[in-house]
């Protein structure tokens, strides 16, 4: 009978109509959600009375950038004066700067200016976050950004998976060798980082400025060999069909979506590939083009929200904001952003009935918040309800 | 010589260009503020290593109903269900619900509900909050927003500014005497509340829904009579010409301004007039309609940010982020958000000069920042860069 632990005294869902409720968790594991009228008799070693508070699985940002070198801030307010791209990109702009400054720094560096932005998304109650490469664009430096990754589990309480990213831009000394660079760099450095036990997932950008979807398909076509998942950051700024590219290899998650078409929507339905949406770069991006929200819907597609964290698009790291983001500017419900945040955004991950959920069996990751009903995470702006958070059963702040 | 402080090894500009600064304060107050090789010789008991970081005054949050009862987030599922307007009506949402849970509460529990709300915003390196009443619609309802608005003062290192907003929205019971609800609870309550030394300033909602130029005028004359500035929410909706009527009793501020006429503007800059904007509203509410940022810096206005933080329209607590939203929707450029939501804002309260600034005089309200150039405050998104705040010179958080 080791380290079990009580919630007691919470809410589940609002607190107007609800019973009292408990969880329970013995190893790091939910054993038992539910009403406390209905509890199995515990000899729980602690207990902690909740006081009336709402608990919900702890929140999954399923799409980030955290780990980068720089900010771009210099970059943005030139933006804001009305400077052109090309004064920009003179004064030094755009995604090359940042993988100027992340190829700059060490992994112990890399995982130093990373911690920050994920304590950030910490407490807010977050305890499983999604990591890309994809600002190294060489093999050594795609791998130190995993590497970097997979250090931060082990210097917070936090789940990490990785997403290998090398098809995210094409570096300029390639740009009369595109192939070049899929052969020399993306391909063989999945294989070296695979090789290294730090890819969770394989991910790319299909887009008029990165990668065709021809080219997607060959580093999917490794990815599986090496039976690896596959994600895809698509229709984004233009329908290549990259999401349908991407259900046809068993994609976990296609990601952006604004430009997806309906029938599109189906396909991703169908492969069960989760639809992330990321209004944080649609947000700083002063995008109009909404992504198919009724087709989703109709279709049954499974919806997240991720912060898509980044220092170019959405240098966001709130997980919270986002929910009222995809409510605000995306249409969504109080329980799609929830569920967006958890149940689905864990299925984005590969992750589906280990985190994101209260089902017993689960990992015991929550997050207790002082609010009276979910809505209230979502509704609110630039503020944090949250009053503690539990990480594998286990306080993490 | 006592409680001077010097702050040192500072940064008040870029760090790429910016000489090594301090700040040098003596009894609450700036003496010195510039590079460290021209600061006077001091003595300082109390001497603060800044490692480089950026020093800014405080910042002010000039427009918030931060006292209030209750929350909206119910509305706010609703709404996002599709649910209509009567339905939302009719399950007890809207501003009614507001003044019904506001009018519940004592001026005790009125502050508690308050706290968190400020704080947040404190986190964030604030040291001034302007708050309204306005949601009391009775003489005794509007004195106790503002009796609790008085009291976070001694709860919390800040300085708070109230302003009387009776002129909020007409009670049902007064739907066929409008002028019944101006004499005997707008026009009496000021009195009331201004023997009482409750009101700092006085404010009314010209539009449609709520009150007419010709009512607020009547509200503005005794506000002359009894000397106390006066500020206007004006050409949120429509254009009434509410901020030229503020103009012409040399308002301190008109607030919101997205219908704001060309010559309107330039009225507003003649008379001094700060357009406070309030970017937080126009995204909750899906406006479209931009202010005039042409017309306003045309005709030289000053242009202030606030979170304008109240249950409806804003349930925004983060004037970091409101900055974003400022530069975002509105296009405004680094240095307009960095004086908006300091020395502008400072303006619209009629504390020019004493906060909002770090020119010797002021009072010593300083937010000491974890960056290295003043635009990656308004470039990061929900991130809070804040290490310390000082609140006329002592250490606050
Ligand atoms: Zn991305
Ligand atoms: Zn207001």
């Amino acid at each position: 009978m080791t380290d079990t632990v009580a919630f007691t005294n919470a809410i589940l869902t609002d607190a107007d109509n609800a019973e009292t409720s408990c969880v329970l968790t013995r190893s790091g594991r939910i054993t038992y959600c539910g009403p406390e009228a209905g509890a199995p008799v515990s000899d729980a070693h602690e207990r902690v009375d909740c006081g009336g508070r709402l608990i919900t699985p702890a929140l999954v940002d399923c799409h980030t950038h955290i780990v980068h070198g720089g900010e771009r801030s210099l970059e943005f307010q030139m933006r804001q004066e009305g400077r052109s791209y090309s004064e920009i990109a003179q004064a030094g702009g755009g995604i090359l700067s940042t993988v100027t400054a992340t190829n700059a720094l060490s992994v112990e560096e890399l995982v130093e200016t990373a911690l920050p932005r994920l304590d950030h998304l910490l407490t807010e109650g977050v305890c499983t976050v999604e990591v890309k490469s994809g600002y190294g664009l060489t093999i050594e430096g795609e791998l130190n950004m995993l590497r970097a990754a997979r250090q931060l589990e082990k210097r917070r309480k936090v789940r990490v998976r990785t997403s290998y990213l090398a098809a995210h831009a094409l570096p300029p000394e390639y740009r009369e060798n595109r192939q070049g660079y899929l052969d020399d760099v993306v391909i063989a450095g999945l294989r070296a980082a695979h090789d290294e036990g730090l890819v969770d997932a394989v991910d790319g950008f299909c887009e008029h400025i990165a990668f065709s979807p021809k080219e997607i398909a060959q580093v999917f076509d490794l990815a599986a060999e090496l039976e690896l998942p596959v994600k895809l950051h698509a229709e984004q700024l233009s329908d290549l069909g990259g999401a349908a590219l991407a259900a046809r290899y068993g994609a976990l998650s296609a990601d952006h979506l604004e430009y997806l078409s309906d029938v599109d929507a189906r396909v991703m339905a169908e492969a069960g590939t989760v639809a992330v949406l990321l209004p944080g770069a649609f947000y700083t991006l002063h995008e109009t083009q909404l992504p198919p929200m009724k087709a989703l819907r109709e279709a049954g597609a499974k919806l997240a929200l991720a912060t898509d964290c980044n220092p170019g698009s959405a240098p966001l790291t709130s997980l919270l904001l986002t929910m009222n983001m995809g409510a605000t500017l995306f249409g969504m419900t109080v329980p799609e952003c929830i569920e967006g945040t958890t149940a689905n955004a864990a299925k984005a991950l590969g992750l589906e009935g280990e985190v994101g959920t209260l089902m017993p069996g689960a990992s015991a990751d929550l997050a207790i918040w002082d609010v009276k009903r979910p809505a209230e995470l979502v509704y609110r702006i630039g503020f944090n309800p949250l009053w503690r958070r539990y990480f594998k059963g286990e306080y993490a702040q």
